[in-house]
Parts: structure tokens; C-alpha cells; sequence
């Protein structure tokens, strides 16, 4: 190939738990526009809006981060319901943004270019808005490896589709490697308060990240299609055996960018179906909607607990139901 | 790297105008579920509801891709406003679909995985609705290379961050090197169209696809950067050496991808600045809107010219003010 250089990056540094812009050029912009969020340092007061916040929560699809956002306004026993609550990027359809309490939620659409795309204007708008101590986690949908449809997989290490923990980022044309750790202290927290949610499977295991929802996660059912079943249980067999449980789309360029930028960060996803049975989604709606709620309910479990808010009393969860 | 194998792919075969789908196993599928979209062979007629279609226009904004139905609605001199076209995809918030007459219009998200999730979907719907003859062409946004802001790209190659005429595809953790060859007549037939719109500039040039905004372009402003303007500029003007007038985020996986399936494919982009220039997009949204509805303009002249239509007469379009 023409790409020529491979490096690996230093480790991050201590950052007194502000968040760590790795960029010198920024310093120097009188305004900086995040315009695929429609925000930015001269029109809006980011410390204002946004100082306070503690808990990031990121996922593919707008109207679950929407949802989650209500459900996070009613856990934290906030005034009214939370229905209205607003879009802060309504300018843009790229991503949609919610906020309640210290709780910031906001979807990042499908694969790495996307989530990469508004992480980097996230992590600006948590450095412009001044942040200290936030945690941020990524709450989504994935292919299970091995386990039980529903379970919610707490990731160790995020992988890429030859098993390394590792995420391959071109820079100027040029491959720049860069590590794919995650917070152990963090996915043990959160692995102890799924103890709190007793009604859904949770472990921790490795999260594979593919470029490619078909032919990239040895689906038989894409469009093209060029390998055999047998290969395709070959190969996730390998997967599983170096300890991947999950697969999704994201934890790779997730892990990189928040561990460069001193974020502490965790990958919380549910397995819509187990790959080693299949490849299609067939659950129906209803199944897959109270799939998708279990990372939420572990994260709000999460959050309550790192609040000091004892768990709800009185009816159950609508998320529950 | 533990990649261990490279290929290249055969080049697309005769299909008699029906979409070529390489993949044996969908043939012994009893149920196609189309996730991503919300649609399935058991639950939808595909033939009934898409059989006609003849343009597919995709794009990565929902709202745009709703925008230019309503639009070539009216282009297309159809009974009523267009402003209740429904969202084909309305179960699911991943994509959404709209369809006038013999056109549908489909957004993608931003970056390879996301068009490509939903090109999988699309060329099995195309498929399973027997349509013939179909032109796909993407209409997006981009940032130009020593051109106007406000230019308009139609792709003659698609070419990688080392301007290579190539898409790497992992299958089975393997990496699988595909053609990006786009339909020449096509983009012929497309420029000499765009005499019809004559109030900005359109021009055949190299677009650059990149998994990446920010540092995967050589962009200052990110959350990372690690190089000097320097080395940015030095980068860009190489790109613009090999033939490259735009960048975006999607041309060599959608080339790729239509190119494998028989479809005849174009790429027609607006540049939202020019990269030489600067980094950060600062066109007043209005400026901006007006942009993006030039390539919509561009490709409703094409399908009407396609059809026999005459340019409507009487007031201006709504796009055009």
C-alpha cells in the first residue's frame, strides 16, 4: 500500500480530571463551530450549558438516546416527567442531544466515522464547557458471541476483526495505532451494580468492532457474500475463543479517542441475538425494545449509585415492563 | 498485521439489467428481514411497493433525503403538495425512505459502515422488488480542494487517503481490495445536465473518501491533532496533485458496493468550503441550505431529461431562491 508510516502514541497524561484536548492549534481559534452539533464557542455559552455535567451517555440511534434521557429524568427523581425534554443540536438532524440532571445524552449514529465524528466535537464542547471528572459510556446493540439473546455485555477490551486491541486510525495518509483500553476499575463498578438489575444476564467479556455489519461480521445474508458457513463459524469461533463475547460497530474509535482525551469510559451493550445461532434479527419489536432497555436500566443502577440515590421506590420501571 | 490475505474481485458480470446480488445463501432464505430498514420479504410486497423504481437518490441527512422528495414531487409534476410523503422506514430511526413516482430517496448516515448497512439492505430490497434499469446516484455534501465553496463534484473516481482507486473491505478479519470505478456515461450525461442549472459551477473531478472528518481529512480543529499546518497543506495539495476536488465520507464503499451489483452509479457532491482555505465550515446555514440543494437540482434536471419532461415552466423553484 502507499501508506508508509506506523506509530503508536504515548499513554495519556494526568489531567487534574479535565478533559484533554491533545491539539495545540485549538488555543489558538477565536471560535470554534461543532457543527455537526450545531453548537459553538461564540453562539452559545457551553460552561453555562453544560459545566456541570458528570455522565455522559452515547448510543447509535436518536430516539433511544431520547428515551434513555427520560427514563435517566425520572430515575434521578427529577420534577415533572421529562417528556419535553429538548433537543439541544434541534438545528441539525446529524445527532440529536439530551440533557437531564448531570446526565448528557446523545446518539452517534452507525460505525466509527460516525461516533468519531461526534466524539471529537463532544470532547471540545466538555473541554470548552470546562468539565471536570466526567464518565462516559457508550450504551448500545450488538451481536452476541456465545450468550443468551438479551444479555448485556460490560466490555474489557475492545478488539478489532483480527482479535488485537488495537484501533487503526489514517492520519494524513499514513496508519496511526493507538490503544483500545478501557476502565478496569469502571466495568468492575459497573459489573457490581448489575447485581441491583437481577432480571437479565450481565458479564464482561471482549467487544469486536467491524467496519461492516454484513460481510465484515461473517454474515451469510448481505448482499454479497463470497465465504461459506462453515467458514463463517470458523472464524467467529476464533473470535469467541480469544474472548469475544460481543460485536458491534464503535468500541474501538470509542476507546482510542476517550483514553486520549483522559475521559474514563465504558462499553455497556446488549446481544440482540447469539451469532453462533444465526444472523438475521428475529425477535420480534417488542423483545428487541426491552432488550434495549437493560444497558440503560445497568447505567441508571450506575449513576444513582454514584449520586447517592437510593433506587426508586414505589411502581415498577416503565422501562421494566 | 494478523491480516493474512489480499484478492481482488472479479469485475461485475451481465445481469440483464436486474440488480446482481452475489450472495448464493439469500436464495435458500425463507424470510429476507431487511432490519435496518424495517421492511421483510414476509411482511412487505417489495415487488408491489418498489417494482417501478428507476432512481434511487441516497444522501446522509434524513431531513435532506425528505427535502429532495418533496422536491422532485413537484419537479415531477405529481397531483399534490409532496409535503405528507411518508417515511417508508418510520418503524426504525436509522434510516429514512421516501418515495415519488419512480424515485426514492434514502438517507445513509454519515461514513462507509452506515451507507454501507444500508446499501446491503437497499441492493436485497432492489432485488427481492425485481426492478431493472436502476441509477443510483448519492448527492451529498463535502469539503472542496482549490475550489468555490459552493461547486458542485460529480465523481469520475472515487479514490482512498492515498488517493488509491481502491476500497478495502475486512472479511473474515481478511482484507479484500475492491474496485471503485463509477459509470462514465454517467457523469458525462450528468455534466452535460447541469448546462440546465447554470447559476453554479459543476465540474468532474477525484473525490477522496476518509473514515475519518477531522484528523482522516487533515483538519487543525479536532479534539486530536498531531501535525502542523505545514504538513496539513502539504497533505491536501498532494491530494489535489493526484486529482482530487472534493472529500467526503462515503464514495469508495457506495462505488464499490453498486459496482459489484450491477447498478450504474454516480456520485454528486457540493463542496461546503475549500479545504485550502480553511478548516471550519462557516457559511450562514442559509448559505449553507442553499448549497445542498444544488446537487438535488442538478440530479431532478437528469431524471426529468431521463423521463422527457420539459423543465416546469411558471415561478421559479423554491430550491433556486
Amino acid at each position: 500500500t502507499a501508506r508508509t508510516t506506523v506509530t503508536t502514541e504515548e499513554p495519556k497524561s494526568e489531567s487534574g480530571g479535565l478533559v484533554l484536548i491533545k491539539n495545540p492549534h485549538l488555543d489558538t481559534m477565536e471560535e470554534d463551530i461543532l457543527y455537526h452539533l450545531d453548537l459553538g464557542t461564540r453562539t452559545h455559552n457551553l460552561p453555562a450549558m453544560f459545566g456541570d455535567i458528570k455522565f455522559v451517555c452515547v448510543g447509535g440511534s436518536p430516539n433511544r438516546m431520547k428515551a434513555f434521557a427520560q427514563f435517566m429524568h425520572k430515575e434521578l427523581g427529577l420534577e415533572g416527567s421529562g417528556e419535553d425534554l429538548a433537543d439541544i443540536c434541534a438545528g441539525t438532524d446529524r445527532y440529536a442531544m439530551y440533557r437531564t440532571g448531570p446526565v448528557l445524552s446523545i446518539s452517534h449514529g452507525m460505525g466509527i466515522p460516525s461516533i468519531s465524528i461526534m466524539l471529537h466535537e463532544l470532547i471540545k464542547l466538555l473541554h470548552h464547557a470546562k468539565c471536570r471528572d466526567v464518565t462516559i459510556i457508550r450504551i448500545g446493540t450488538s451481536g452476541g458471541l456465545g450468550i443468551e439473546a438479551g444479555s448485556v455485555v460490560i466490555t474489557d477490551t475492545a478488539v478489532d476483526a483480527s482479535f488485537q486491541p488495537r484501533f487503526e486510525q489514517v492520519v494524513l495518509g499514513d496508519v496511526v495505532v493507538r490503544s483500545t483500553d478501557l476502565d478496569r476499575d469502571l466495568a468492575e463498578e459497573l459489573l457490581a451494580c448489575s447485581k441491583e438489575v437481577p432480571d437479565f444476564p450481565t458479564l464482561i467479556g471482549h467487544t469486536m468492532c467491524t467496519y461492516d455489519f454484513y460481510e465484515g461480521q461473517g454474515r451469510l445474508d448481505g448482499a454479497l457474500c463470497s465465504f461459506s458457513s462453515e467458514k463463517k463459524l470458523e472464524y467467529l469461533k476464533r473470535a469467541h475463543e480469544a474472548g469475544v463475547r460481543n460485536i458491534e460497530m464503535e468500541s474501538t474509535a470509542f476507546a482510542a479517542m476517550c483514553g486520549l482525551c483522559g475521559l474514563k469510559a465504558a462499553v455497556v451493550c446488549v446481544a440482540l441475538l447469539d451469532r453462533l445461532e444465526g444472523d438475521q434479527i428475529r425477535a420480534p419489536r417488542e423483545v428487541l425494545r426491552e432488550y434495549q432497555q437493560r444497558p440503560q436500566r445497568l447505567i441508571a443502577a450506575f449513576i444513582r449509585r454514584r449520586l447517592g440515590l437510593h433506587p426508586p421506590a414505589g411502581p415498577a420501571l416503565p422501562s421494566s415492563n
